[in-house]
């Protein structure tokens, strides 16, 4: 592209480092916000920087948060004996929309995928381990996505946890393989967690 | 949704206002950004700051650019007597990338829009038409969008300029009814510059 500014230019160039954002899109945005007050473009801006200076993430479930301990962790009516263990806050985001489930949550921040170098040291699997050591925990319920990388991680964390004295499910799988957890309607995953099965007898079948 | 972080749905808040950009796509978009280095984050803010407070449109052409006087307008070898009226920067971008045309440009930052409110006041109209009084100006090209809008701003323009003594020509209509300028192939739209008809022609086909 022929850029007629070197500042354009290069804010295009940012905004095409996002996934799934070309240049034509990059530039459609950049012109967009050129438009607005510089107020506006300014919050924009002071939002990101501010979220990623500040961010943290809760102590006990890993999930971002504003907090040292976050909201749902230090809720007295959650279950804390019951952990599901999702890959994001997106699916957080998605189990809560649903108001089918009363537990707490741990966040591991990805799924184990040799293909793009995640392996369990990546993510949040010792904090865990140490969790079920130290909580009283009853159950703990596998809400990942229903590809090879959730399948993967689900295998080494069963191995990981069989030991310890809890039951271990996985969310029902009324989600076509390859379906992304994210992605599933409220009623359907809302279901899915309600008829969890024993993690056992999800590999028999 | 549930945000677990107030400055996550901030930050998503402000994503979610960019034209197509869905709540889901915003999320996507910031928790990209969230596992960047601050460093990559702060310029990815900066980008845009910096473009939005130091931008500059070129005291001629009023396209964007970095001086007072973009580099099209100030390149000796550019025909000066020979302008090109776009609607916006991506229209130049476009032109310029085809390597056919040798003129300068006017930038209209938009075209006539009943429904949206924007009228000729709101466009580099005034500044066209003294242009046109003040240079020596042998030729104008519409390069406008073969859309209604398009169509409603040449139809205006024709009507200002149609008393001076120049030649007012549209690039040869290649596009489909309803095509937007700049998602035009190079070799289409380097052809229709080429082949441009004056305006009249076109108008008793
Ligand atoms: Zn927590
Ligand atoms: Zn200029």
């Amino acid at each position: 592209m022929n850029f007629s500014s070197k500042l354009l230019e290069n804010a295009v160039a940012e905004f095409a480092k996002l996934p799934g954002v070309g240049q034509k899109t990059a530039l459609r945005l950049v012109l967009h916000l050129l438009n607005q007050d510089r107020d506006d473009v300014h919050k924009f801006s002071a939002a990101m920087t501010t979220l990623r200076n500040e961010i943290q993430f809760c102590k006990i479930c890993h999930n971002i948060s504003d907090q040292h301990v976050c909201e749902i962790c230090s809720a007295p009516k959650r279950d804390q004996s019951l952990i599901c263990v999702v890959e994001d806050t997106r699916d957080v985001m998605a189990i809560e929309n649903t108001s089918q489930y009363n537990g707490v949550y741990h966040v591991l921040g990805g799924l184990i995928s040799p293909m793009d170098g995640i392996g369990p040291s990546d993510l949040q699997v010792d904090t865990l381990v140490e969790r079920l050591a130290t909580a009283e925990v009853k159950e703990v319920i596998f809400a990942l996505s229903a590809t090879m990388e959730g399948d993967t991680t689900i295998f080494y964390l069963h191995k990981k946890l069989k030991h310890f004295n809890i039951s271990i499910s996985t969310i029902a799988r009324g989600i076509a393989f390859g379906g992304e957890l994210e992605y599933v309607d409220e009623i359907t995953l809302g279901r899915s967690i309600a008829t969890r099965v024993p993690y056992e007898n999800s590999l028999s079948r």
